[in-house]
């Protein structure tokens, strides 16, 4: 298989989540400094709903739900943000709604699920585990089971912030696109290149967690042994048969970065442009700032900062305090 | 004397500063829930370089120095933004620049100033005391001093957001402006009055710092006896008597909010629009949250998030740690 969509079927993804996205804006001027490349753009899909680009694929998927589907609600596995996005899109369109979270789950990600009165689960290490978990109650109980990544519907949704980045900046010819499971890397790349061949997509994966990179060299899908990095929303064990072959087809590159690369570019995306984003947002950034790819051939680059979910639960302490301190004087 | 500048005195700075500052980003769609008016959009000047409105004017100021004046350099006294603001600007120009700061200022802030190669000069208790040691040195040195607030050309840059303002939101009916010593809600009430007065302006100030309330009240300027707000870049103990004039002129109202409200709809924009703004970021937001003011009336408000400069120090911390934690297995 080689799992393509066609254009037409991530247009019509596009117009049928309109209502319940935002289309999220493309930063307008180059940062402060010259130390990047001066025409580079970003686009800060961190402002979508929920802070990250997986409500995309989530509406597109409960707006094609059955009404007997809809009434017994949906379950997912999932370690931040595609949870939060299930959580408040169901709660949007009034379905029940499961999360199941790795138990390693930071306190400020199950909030975050657990505010739109999804019911949480935290089981096993890591993503893979909760997903095994999550499916096999799926299957139990006969609830809609909605894949983070490997699902067509779930990547026609993704893709449409290809065809959006195409509407905001019709003379991109370079976008830099974070991948953890692949299926934003999938969607977007499978609808950019149809609509615009010559668009170069680079992939950045963390080098603790790089299940595409050995995915796409080996050929077949590659459950990596251990996983080492703090970008946890990049980190599922292994990505799937559909976003390989996908990323193999579509994709022209794919880098790595570390840790401290990712920080250093958290940091360097708060003093640029006042955006706290988490690792995972920060690693297109880390790329160009590591050197980890040459983008001078390109005149319009677009680094697309996917997701904004940082912990930032440390800065309403240090304010309380601040607070506490001005009243009493 | 009346204060006011020319529409086209607003329209010449905003001309002359482009090339420098950005067109900041009006958030796209409504927030998450439907508990504010549906139609609010927010204009993210947080985005702007440097994290605030300040470099608005100081552009303005900066491009119109002779030769000579800007051979010996600038100087200001700033409890933050505008200090940066400066700093930035001068190095961007290559001009010397120093910054008095309150020696309350916190290491975050100061870190923000001398990253441009600013000299800092920590003095004095408030904005106030820092002002006056700046202003004599300026006299001592001749350098120009360029006032954050009370000043022809720091106003008429200020204002060139109120244009931008009615650019990106042609339909806007009501503003919400928060207020420090004024130079921004003069600046932008002015300009936008003029070009449609129909539109309702709203201030909102610290009510531990409501130095334009009671100058408002009293019908001239008056000195606060204390302080007490978080919100440091909204805490002049007194404004000027050129924003004041002005403010009673163009704006419909003045709101207050406290502290608390403030932190709560910090976290609010957190929520809605992955936005980590300062507390005078998020008054506007607050007074909304708060019910400080009615604006229901209107079909098309816009709330101006003036600055983004929160105090992430914490949030690095915790990404080291947890980068070193996953190094070490």
């Amino acid at each position: 298989m080689n799992f393509s969509l066609s254009l037409e079927t991530y247009r019509a993804a596009q117009e049928r989540i309109r209502p319940y996205v935002r289309q999220t804006p493309i930063a307008p001027a180059p940062p402060l400094t010259d130390e990047l490349h001066p025409g580079l753009r970003i686009k800060l899909e961190n402002l979508q709903v929920t802070g990250s680009f997986k409500p995309r694929g989530v509406f597109n998927t409960l707006l094609q739900l059955s009404d007997e589907q809809r009434a017994r609600g949906v379950i997912t596995a999932s370690g931040g943000n595609h949870g939060v996005a299930v959580a408040y899109a169901a709660w949007r369109l009034g379905l029940p709604a499961i999360v199941y979270l790795p138990a390693s789950a930071t306190e400020d990600r199950v909030a975050r699920v657990s505010r739109w009165g999804a019911r949480v689960i935290q089981h096993g290490a890591a993503w893979d585990d909760a997903h095994e978990a999550a499916s096999q109650h799926a299957v139990r109980e006969g609830i809609y089971y909605i894949h983070p990544f490997d699902a067509e519907l779930t990547l026609a949704g993704q893709g449409t912030l290809g065809l959006e980045l195409l509407d905001d900046a019709p003379d991109v010819d370079c976008v830099l696109i974070a991948i953890g499971g692949g299926g934003l890397i999938a969607g977007m790349a499978n609808a950019i290149k149809q609509a615009k061949p010559a668009v170069r997509i680079i992939g950045v994966e963390p080098v603790g967690a790089a299940s595409m990179q050995a995915a796409v060299d080996a050929g077949r899908v590659v459950v990596l042994p251990e996983l080492r990095t703090i970008a946890d929303t990049l980190a599922p064990r292994a990505v799937s048969e559909r976003t390989r072959v996908l990323t193999a087809a579509y994709v022209d590159e794919i880098v790595l970065v570390n840790d401290d690369a990712m920080i250093d570019s958290m940091r360097w995306l708060w003093t640029h442009y006042n955006q706290l984003v988490e690792p995972s947002g920060a690693a297109v950034i880390a790329a160009l700032r590591a050197g980890a790819v040459n983008i001078d051939a390109h005149q319009h680059p677009v680094a697309l900062i996917c997701g904004g979910n940082a912990d930032a639960a440390s800065i309403w302490t240090t304010y309380q305090e601040r607070a506490e301190a001005k009243a009493r004087g």
